[in-house]
């Protein structure tokens, strides 16, 4: 069914600069690996498999937000080097957002730029992490401290990969596509995810590379209506995740990031509604769309955290002259950058 | 004298950004340093002297090429997280090469790029380090290895700062001013470096000024018809760097950057003779102005140190299809890029 949908396309980002986002079977995907004259894999264990035979030129790193640090990125660093790796040669990640993250920042610095390619592995990371351009590590517990802008010259969408993902892996990813559906401005992806429930539950191949394509969409259209992110159109792709950041800081990243993303919608929605900003029925529809596919949003910080959690919430990147901006929506594919009242929010977060 | 023929101006680097050149003297230097409204000053140890006053936003940190390393940059960017900077506040440094560097490339994966003003105190970082757009950490012995293209907004250049250079650096940052001599496409600097030998001996600020001057304008003639590095234009200011880089690798970074350079420099013109490539002219131009600034190039490589030489050359950046490239000079303005034989590489260099 997708093949007729789903199509190869290019997304432009800052200074101009496009990767090209492309659909390949499990064979293809085999031949383009090791179709490089010279490059790096960076796997991560959880994706080794899908990375044939013993290679050279192939690091497997443990998976986990625990390893997205500057070891880890020196990992890296030292194999691109004992492999004399040059700045024309490529960086190609096979992972989830983690690998592909640490992987494009060390070849964003390596001799201050090499070759970049993402094979995203999990739903999150094709959906989210492997079109935008966004490298980075983790820092003192800061996620995404340290990082660049440094766009892939392309991203491999391998659907396959994705029917032996793990449940937890696969409702993680899904948090970001729901998040896709409320910021597109028609309900194309809203009432693909209502109606084609069953197929995606049962990791039907050609219906997941649909909904990524449809969600792949979304996010385009905001990075190219503001590809600096500068006119606060690409900000409103961080909905919910002011308030994820935060709520995994203080859990030490135990929470995975989709379940922290579907957590943050609903504050989201929440506070938009108590602000008098978000339409009634879209936070309807928020509601009904996570407990369709068996969200749980009913968890609360304790008293006692919330200092914490304001403090995690006030070194988020999304800060402007009065404060961190939260991405509130009115209603399909329209939102306000806002900084709401701390009792608000609290109302919205505390146990 | 310099007044009438220093003008600030821009230069147009990669991406089509650009770096604004000023000329500051000492009290505007210090208006200017504290006239930002949320910044990071990163001084290094020698330079400190100017930057006035205790300050919450200052971090000095030791100087020379062993401090540029990872555990430097961590200090930066805790030291910006700890005063809450965010993406639009300023990264500033005051002090040589090794911390503008250094700090550029903090400023350019802080939060994924804040903003960055370079203010050189030693005339190696005024000629060489402060424009071009280029930051870096050295990593695993390899100078430079870990970095980005991250122009500064502004260089400022304040020549009063040169009065007090200990002769040591004065002299280092000479050899890249020589370099740039050779590179011009005319004899006004080489001339003017003969001409006023005694004033810029002597440390006169207004001649010093104008050296700075003639010096950045070749600089800024070969990035702006090569901003992307890519036409094998701006590759040509590797020139004696080649041999410099491996030479300070060797010796651990005991060698002055500029002292390498120049011996670099003698290396490349007695190589490109020996190949038929340099005119005679230009090499005796070389030796005449080297020796007329008293830089002894008559060091030579013990012949079981080759090897290890060899080895840092060959993972130089400047890395073509057929190996690592040199920069040969034709006569004044012209060059070639060239992978000369080992033989002929290891006569020139070789005790």
């Amino acid at each position: 069914m997708y093949k007729e949908i789903m199509e190869n396309f290019s997304c432009v980002l800052k200074d101009g600069k496009e990767t090209f986002v492309k659909f390949v079977s499990e064979k293809e995907m085999a031949e383009y690996l090791f179709s490089f004259p010279s490059s790096l894999i960076v796997a991560d264990e959880n994706a080794s498999y899908a990375v044939p035979g013993e290679r050279m030129n192939v690091l497997v790193l443990k998976s986990g937000e625990e390893m997205k640090n500057q070891e880890s990125l020196f990992t890296i660093i030292r194999k691109a080097l004992s492999i004399s790796l040059s700045r024309s040669s490529t960086f190609i990640s096979v992972g989830g957002g983690v690998v592909s993250d640490m992987t494009a920042f060390a070849a964003s610095v390596y001799m201050r730029g090499a070759g970049l390619v993402l094979l995203p592995s999990t739903l999150l990371s094709m959906v989210d992490a492997s079109l935008g351009g966004k490298s980075a590590i983790d820092f003192d517990n800061v996620k995404n401290l340290i990082g660049t802008f440094y766009p892939a010259e392309e991203v491999v969408i391998a659907p396959h990969l994705l029917k032996t993902l793990d449940d937890h892996q696969f409702f993680s990813g899904l948090g970001e596509v729901i998040k896709h559906a409320f910021l597109a401005s028609d309900k194309t992806l809203f009432d693909f995810l209502v109606h084609e429930k069953e197929r995606i539950i049962s990791r039907d191949e050609n219906t997941l590379g649909e909904m990524v394509y449809l969600s792949l969409l979304v996010k385009k259209d905001f990075i190219e209506r503001d590809p600096e992110e500068k006119r606060g159109i690409r900000s409103a792709l961080n909905l919910g995740h002011t308030f994820a950041h935060a709520l995994e800081s203080i859990t030490n990243y135990k929470i995975p990031h989709g379940y922290a993303v579907s957590w943050g919608l609903s504050r989201a929605a929440e506070l938009g509604v108590m602000m008098g900003i978000t339409d009634k029925n879209l936070k309807d529809d928020i509601d009904f769309l996570l407990s369709l596919y068996g969200y749980d949003t009913s968890l609360r910080i304790r008293k006692e955290e919330i200092p914490l959690f304001l403090s995690y919430k006030e070194k988020d990147k999304k800060r402007g002259k009065n404060g961190v901006n939260f991405v509130l929506m009115r209603t399909y594919g329209d939102y306000v950058l806002t900084v709401p009242d701390e009792s608000l929010l609290i109302k919205v977060i505390q146990e």
